[in-house]
């Protein structure tokens, strides 16, 4: 189901806040919903299942394909490549903290990770299974698969519902605590540069956390209008309007090129930048949001400034094993 | 450079070997040439090289994604998928105990394990990088590659010597012993049930182990013949002779449609089978493989027997720790 978040609102802008009481450290666990507590149980079949390219018609692409665990959550591209070479529109957001996103996607169409996890496996440039009754086949032919889900959710358990469980709780799991950032806000004062607390100092002074706010910087499901100032120039070079965002699902006029805020969380490591991928660095990406969103133009040293504070967001990656994928003995299914 | 093995023979199909002295167990460990002595930290910086799909043209392509290291050491697949959705003519080979190999891909066009690293990274299909300097400049790049490649071969080493050295000394320890077979062999009697016991003994009595011979039951870098036995109602079907094997890289007319004896180490967990994936199950491949090879019709107990068997040379696979991949913060390659 389709549902947009009631947090659709237009704060202002130039609103700034206070320094002291706005930073906080990121939570090491995630909250789960009622009907989904996470278990290591589910966690272990989610994991297999988010790293499974069977997932996937032609058996090559698999969630870790554009979102990948390897790296910082996703495929450093401008938009991903899913099965046969084909390529949307926007760029993949990161898994990592993805769990602290109140809705998912960039234009926040899901209400949740398990109502997320069911999208990708059926569009048709992405995973481009047929359907979901497809899905649930492949997986009841593999006996391992049968196992895991009955050891995370009993007896026959293996369906839609449970697949897209069993990878958001896995999901859960991908949190990235203790950055500098967190080490600072937490008392260490060593934590951070002295470029990168001037960022710091600089971020809050602009009102970037106005929108980027909360401990995951993802405004807690709050959309924006991006880019507010328009610009022909800019437009002409990077097409950032094309794209209608919220527009594109709720069909309603007022909300074109409104966006999830997302998360700033690990966003060094996430280029290139903004949801058609056309920004290629965190300096020019910093350099725009400011002009695009803010109308001011960043001195070089400001830029550096930022950009080395948003460098301090990055943090500490869970240590994982690799899943080993339940077999099909004797058979394929490409 | 190319080079082709001297074992190239034309043994006789039909000798038949003694079964006690036959039956070898996997190794637990692999050999090494003497310029690339297998060490944790190489293993460590191939491993991550290995998984690292930055090795290819549009991001999207590491070695795992055809050499599925998650499952049996292929992508399940006729032919792979490389960048850009482009598929070639052969079937990936399994990486899973590929050390012991004497010659690796299916034409045995590598002398080595480092040989073959080599080759699918500019290969425009495959992984498509221009060229091997490309590859080393996007590498040295990457600060954490730097760090690496200096723990484990000196100051200043990022190069494509050491990239293949690297992957083929991760490669070295993908090794699966264990197997049901192995523990059977080693006495444990009950290791093996009475139909895979049977199967053992139809495989030997037919001459299968003539040419998959040896603990990995794969010739020990022998070349033979597939198909031997000429018939237009397959080939209609399956094509097996339009790849001329060794030929195609040799230009010798006597080389035509010969291959690399494949193992049969994990062969339940590399469906589809043969140099073109055109045979979609075991019990397909092992008629055929009667028929083509030795002439001779199978009943239908004799399939399931070595079918069985031939599941018992399934392996324990090592645990892995996912690895982490080094970042480029701030930007991309793609």
């Amino acid at each position: 189901m389709f549902k947009i978040s009631p947090l659709v609102t237009a704060l202002a802008l130039t609103c700034s806040i206070s320094v002291a009481s706005a930073w906080e450290t990121l939570p090491t666990e995630a909250p789960a919903p009622a009907d989904n507590a996470t278990t290591a149980e589910k966690v272990a079949v989610g994991q297999m299942l988010y790293h499974d390219p069977r997932l996937s018609s032609t058996g090559t692409v698999s969630c870790a394909s554009c979102h990948n665990t390897m790296l910082g959550g996703e495929d450093n591209r401008p938009n991903s490549m899913g099965v046969n070479g084909q390529t949307g529109g926007r760029s993949a957001p990161t898994v990592w903290n993805s769990a602290f996103n109140k809705v998912q996607f960039w234009d926040g169409r899901a209400a949740s990770l398990e109502d997320q996890a069911a999208g990708p496996v059926t569009n048709p440039i992405e995973m481009g299974m047929k359907s979901w009754d497809d899905v649930v086949a492949r997986l009841k032919v593999i006996e391992g698969y049968q196992q895991a889900f009955e050891k995370a959710f009993g007896k026959d358990a293996i369906s839609k519902d449970n697949t897209t469980k069993a990878i958001a709780a896995y999901e859960r799991t991908l949190i990235t605590p203790n950055s500098p950032y967190d080490k600072y806000v937490g008392g260490d004062k060593s934590a951070l540069t002295a470029q990168q607390i001037r960022g710091m100092e600089k971020v809050a002074e602009l009102g970037c956390t106005a929108c980027h706010s909360g401990p995951a910087f993802n405004g807690a499901g709050m959309f924006q209008k991006f880019p507010v100032i328009g610009n022909s120039y800019f437009e002409a070079q990077y097409h950032f309007k094309k794209d209608k965002g919220l527009a594109e699902v709720s069909k309603h006029p007022a909300d074109t090129n409104m966006w999830k805020v997302p998360t700033l969380r690990n966003i060094a490591l996430t280029a290139p930048y903004f949801h058609n991928g056309s920004i290629k660095t965190l300096e020019q990406a910093v350099t725009l949001m400011a002009q695009l969103q803010l109308g001011k133009d960043l001195s070089k040293d400001e830029v550096a400034d930022i950009v080395a504070f948003l460098n301090g967001l990055t943090g500490e990656f869970p240590k994982q094993k690799m899943p080993a994928l339940p077999a099909t003995p004797g058979t394929t299914f490409n």
